[in-house]
């Protein structure tokens, strides 16, 4: 029966949302990228990025939509680790056969990993670590911006731009990369401010690659700047390495930007993750569509 | 001919907004207190406060409506230093003879000093550093939150809840005050991570108490947090020192709790302010319509 089934995974972060169909044998049938998925950016701006890359990869397969009642879906979202977010995802009425939602750090969990015990540290545009220990699930950080995802790209630009302004005031001095960041807003603080009230997460992780790229030309406030981002990011490690993995994975946009820049105790234990965490969607897509045939 | 005006004046922050409603000779006719008035907030909000105070100034002073064509206003309002709110806040139309809109910062400095030189530091909800030499003003800091008011009542609440979220995920140790305010929110970090995405800088500044009292009582987290607030503000202190003041007050509702926190160089420059922000906002009001007689 499983068979007949189709597989959809979607991979939804705070700026890009991936997704993935596919029949249960395995060939993939259409495959998209859309803008930001994250669940904390509210249901209606996820779910539109959500669908848009499914009608794309409907499009690819020249599959009609009435395919989707025979798809177990695994929608694997950003912010999905809070219930309240969790929760009105799960109420809305989909149009697959079966919908599984879980965070984006699980999927990549389960796709760096498959069925095997394993930590990963997402660091993205928001960061979260993960593990997966004798089927027991254990996350830290991740709990989004204002308040955290430190070290993650979104971060790391908020960091970079308050200190334009601490620059501009003169506490603190001008350095390249504040120039070139001041420059990108005309010069004007007021524009900073402006820009910084209605700034998305994803607005701020767009200004993440000036600082690595200053950094690793040697100027002193993004060399200072990634060291705190990397000790951010050491943090969660500690605290995975603490719930008994011992491998991880450091996934997301942001993590090779981020790895010379980590402690050797870090880097020592990192492996190569299987897959990515679109490949921990469909996994668990197959697993539920595996179940559902077993029930059947 | 002015001595038959009245005059307004209003020192509208983050929290609260503060009306004075007098003669021109000096007799004070009404008083009251409202809601948040920071321009930030919208002008919407912000004038919403402002027209409650004065209604309730009106009631005071048994004066009708009708007097507001013969008032001078002066409306100090957080957030007028961004160009884009004050041009807004100018562009309202207003009921009264004439309007002066400022920044609470610079009515605070003219409260503080009247005519003569010097420098204020506004320690509140939010922070900036203000001052007037030689009839040239300066200023540093107070670009609002999410970027900057480092230091201020905002800032403290937002980074102890940040760390209330740390010891939840073991990446810092509990201490009172974080296992106070975890009790605040059911000891649930999705309920912090929700009302942190929608709460107010005023919400935040909530919160600081709780850290001022703490660090009274030797928690070695709220210790650090009110070293690292004081440590904001003493660099604000630098600042104003060499734009030329030689005398500085600190000045809003933080201001007292940061006291014992500043550095002893910091200290030695504090005056005590002859008078508070409604005070300056007054003798705006005053000089302009002392201005508008002149011109008549």
């Amino acid at each position: 029966m499983e068979k007949n089934l189709l597989l959809l995974g979607i991979d939804g972060g705070g700026t890009h949302c991936r997704a993935r169909l596919a029949t249960y044998a395995g060939q993939i049938l259409g495959e998209a990228v859309t803008g930001p998925a994250n669940l904390r950016l509210g249901l209606g701006p996820s779910f539109s990025s959500v669908f848009e890359a499914v009608g794309h990869c409907l499009n690819q397969s020249k599959l009609p939509r009435a395919n989707l009642a025979r798809t177990v879906a695994c929608l694997a979202l950003a912010g999905a680790s809070e219930p309240r977010h969790l929760a009105a995802a799960q109420e809305q009425k989909h149009p697959f056969h079966k919908t599984v939602i879980t965070t984006d750090a699980h999927a990549a969990c389960i796709g760096a990993f498959g069925e095997r015990d394993g930590g990963i540290i997402v660091a993205g545009t928001g960061t979260v670590g993960w593990s997966i220990v004798n089927g027991q699930t254990y996350r830290v950080g991740g709990w989004g911006l204002p308040l955290s995802d430190e070290g993650s790209g979104a971060w790391l630009g908020g960091e970079a731009l308050r200190r334009v302004l601490w620059a501009w005031d003169g506490r603190i001095s001008w350095t390249p990369l504040l120039r070139a960041l001041f420059a990108n807003f005309d010069n004007d603080p007021h524009a900073i401010v402006d820009w910084g009230a209605a700034a998305s997460p994803r607005d701020f992780g767009s200004l993440a690659q000036a600082v690595v790229d200053h950094a690793a030309s040697g100027d002193a406030l993004a060399t200072e700047l990634m060291q705190l981002a990397a000790a951010h990011i050491d943090a969660l490690a500690v605290r995975l390495i603490a719930s008994g993995v011992t491998r991880l994975a450091l996934v997301g946009g942001f993590g090779p930007s981020l790895r010379p820049w980590l402690a050797t105790k870090t880097l020592s234990q990192l492996v190569e993750p299987e897959g990515d965490a679109l490949d921990g969607a469909l996994r668990l897509a197959r697993a539920a569509a595996a179940s559902l045939a077993r029930v059947a």
